[in-house]
């Protein structure tokens, strides 16, 4: 079997036809997924350390196409936000590095067979972890996003196809020069990872458009992009919209721990999708806590936008109107609502919230137990920060992102979401009666 | 709480705007899956035995209602193997009433936790099985579905909407009155279980599209309006499409075993999805076998198609065509193909399969393991008849469908289908560092 592919293109006169090019790259990816799923271990993490090799040989050409597209940036008036996002140098190159040795280190779910039992008729079934086939993955200005999610296909044996921001052109060029070699290096298909070479909008269309060649696409970015490609794909989505995360500090909550995780939810960065956007307090301990928690949110240049009753208790605070309940800050502000118990915390919970991360802070282990059964939320916390919903944070090794689906992945994605589970069945002869 | 909802509309006349009446369902569904997710074990079993009391005592209206369907089928010129599926009889009610039994017996899965364990940050994470929420089923003519779907969806906690064809109209009212007492019965929401009143097609189009109030599709019935739902859904869909299953006869397969499993995939039932549509077999034994499996299937009125291999072998066989080799017979009939060893017949699997369930009959242990691991089928199997591709032989207790879908569910779909896990995280107060 061939594993060498022909040099991809790296030019929109080398791709020509967009929709023809992007059908090209699917039916390379599928016939590369074929290889992919029946890839070992060893030959998989052989590639995911040859590529940390080429990187590391290749510092100088990665920072140079990047220095090219950082560059273009500041010509096209890129905000500096996204300039920062952009950016490689040597610390975020050596993040890269030491991200392919953790995705090596990690177990192979592929094979894996579960629940295999007899059954009366004599034959036995069971479950065996595969991959899921041909990923498309769409994302914005962080090239680094190219390296972590091909060496989360490659562990978990899929082939994807990669588009990028149009910014990153340069720097995932150079990066998928590295990726393509490593999978040479170890004898794998190079289309395993395709880099999608064009920036015209009509390839991302395409991409969300072939079942035959795509299993599923994963959208990074931006609530908008994100609705927009849910709504036109013709491919399954697993996907991340917003996160309107919530604290509720129940009356009999430790107010120590109360404080901290209430802090901790808000501040430790805004910008981040498991970030608290409103605290819910419960009545009884609203007029003891809220100044204190006043004080603390104060002193990090907190805005707090509050409902009647926290006015009453909170003198000069804004008056949150019924948007702030629904909106995902990423700032510095945060809604601030007085409610008469967990009853009532849940209602707002689910009417205003987003399903991502909520948690209880509570001393009571009733209330507890009900906060974890009752709230529909991608993860359920009590007595601890919503900032650890995440992927490394819950152990997972890797996070390919967040999903608020519920089907398939539900919460933090790592290599077990980009798989899916097949039946085995053994037999020696059985026939059904 | 109150639990009661007001008598659902049951004409045309009462449900008036079907989009509108659609949503009403919808907004009454989500509240209603709020209450059952929370439901204990107990009333949910409960309500599947009061159903089963209820369609006991009621046995002589339901056989009434369904006599009028019958009637009005045999009027609309409704084919017999139709009116066959849409009657109702002592047998079947009774096969029902276990159903239900078995449904009530069967472990409930929801708020099982699994993976608990302690992260160095201190949190201990883990994750718990959880409702859907919201499931929409479309189906077509048998009325005991109804009933099966109900009853699935209530144990595993979600609320339905329940569109059945027009045909059963009144037979699936009958039974959604059985149902409704039952849940009033053990005091819980009667919106959990609703039948859709009317036989407007544009019913189906709102309950597709509203993803606020749906959390899932499940589809049942023909090709055709299972890609028509997929295609116009706004909603996820779990979805089976179709059954184009192989055996593969390799070389070093016993001849009894494979010629039982040959005539076992075949004969067993022709209509089902898990039937075998083409056999290959593997050249070296090709000589030997063809004749005997020819004589077998001529007892048994099948008719072969064959590759011009095959047709060297047995004189008077029709040549297969393209088609053949993609076709879902679902009929005596069978293609056969004389293939060059397991990479030829994974080749011809992986190219006209529909990726449903595909068997292997072989001795040797590696090309067990092979097909195994390679064959990308939501069943793969060794030694044994693709027929026992099924929820209940399978062990799942129960099957809502078989899913040819990759993502969240594949192959026979039981509760665990109907659910879906979120992260639950305990802390003592940590907060990210």
């Amino acid at each position: 079997m061939s594993v060498h592919a022909s040099q991809p293109a790296r030019t929109d006169a080398e791709v020509g036809d967009v929709a023809a090019y992007m059908i090209r790259l699917g039916q390379a990816a599928r016939a590369a997924a074929t290889h992919m799923r029946r890839a070992v271990t060893g030959d998989k993490n052989r590639a995911l350390l040859a590529m940390a090799d080429r990187l590391q040989s290749r510092r100088s050409d990665i920072i140079a196409a990047n220095a090219a597209d950082l560059a273009r940036g500041r010509d096209n008036g890129l905000e500096p936000a996204l300039l920062d996002r952009l950016a490689l140098n040597d610390a975020r190159l050596d993040a890269m590095v030491e991200g392919l040795q953790q995705v090596a280190a990690l177990p192979d779910l592929v094979g894996e067979i579960e629940g295999m039992h007899f059954r009366p008729s004599g034959i036995q079934v069971g479950q065996m972890r595969v991959p899921l086939g041909v990923i498309g993955i769409i994302y914005e200005s962080r090239p680094n996003v190219t390296l972590e999610a091909a060496s989360l296909c490659l562990k978990s044996g899929n082939a994807c196809i990669l588009r990028g921001g149009s910014e990153a052109r340069d720097s995932n060029s150079a990066i998928a020069a590295c990726i393509r070699e490593g999978l040479r290096e170890a004898g794998l298909p190079e289309d395993a990872v395709q880099v999608v070479a064009t920036t015209d909008r009509a390839a991302v269309g395409q991409l969300i458009a072939m079942p035959e060649y795509v299993d599923v696409i994963i959208p990074r970015g931006g609530k908008s992009l994100i609705e927009r490609i849910s709504r036109e794909a013709r491919v399954p989505v697993v996907k991340h919209l917003d996160g309107v995360c919530h604290v509720y500090i129940d009356a009999t909550a430790d107010a120590e721990k109360a404080l901290a995780i209430a802090v901790n939810a808000k501040t430790h960065r805004y910008g981040t999708c498991n970030t608290m956007e409103t605290l819910l307090v419960d009545a009884p301990v609203a007029e003891k806590l809220l100044p204190q928690l006043a004080a603390a949110y104060a002193e990090h240049g907190v805005e707090l936008r509050g409902c009647e009753r926290t006015r009453a208790i909170l003198a000069g605070v804004v008056a949150a109107s019924e948007e702030d309940w629904y909106a995902e800050y990423l700032a510095p502000v945060l809604a601030l609502r007085v409610v008469d118990g967990i009853e009532a915390a849940i209602e707002h919970i689910e009417r205003y919230g987003s399903h991502h991360t909520d948690a209880i802070v509570t001393e009571n282990y009733g209330l507890a137990r009900r906060f974890m059964a009752e709230v529909d939320s991608s993860s359920v916390m009590v007595n601890t920060s919503t900032r650890f919903a995440d992927g490394f944070e819950y152990g997972l090794g890797a996070e390919i992102g967040i999903s608020t689906d519920k089907l398939h992945a539900r919460g933090p994605v790592g290599l077990e979401g980009l798989t899916t589970r097949k039946y085995v069945v053994l037999g020696d002869g059985q026939v059904r009666q």
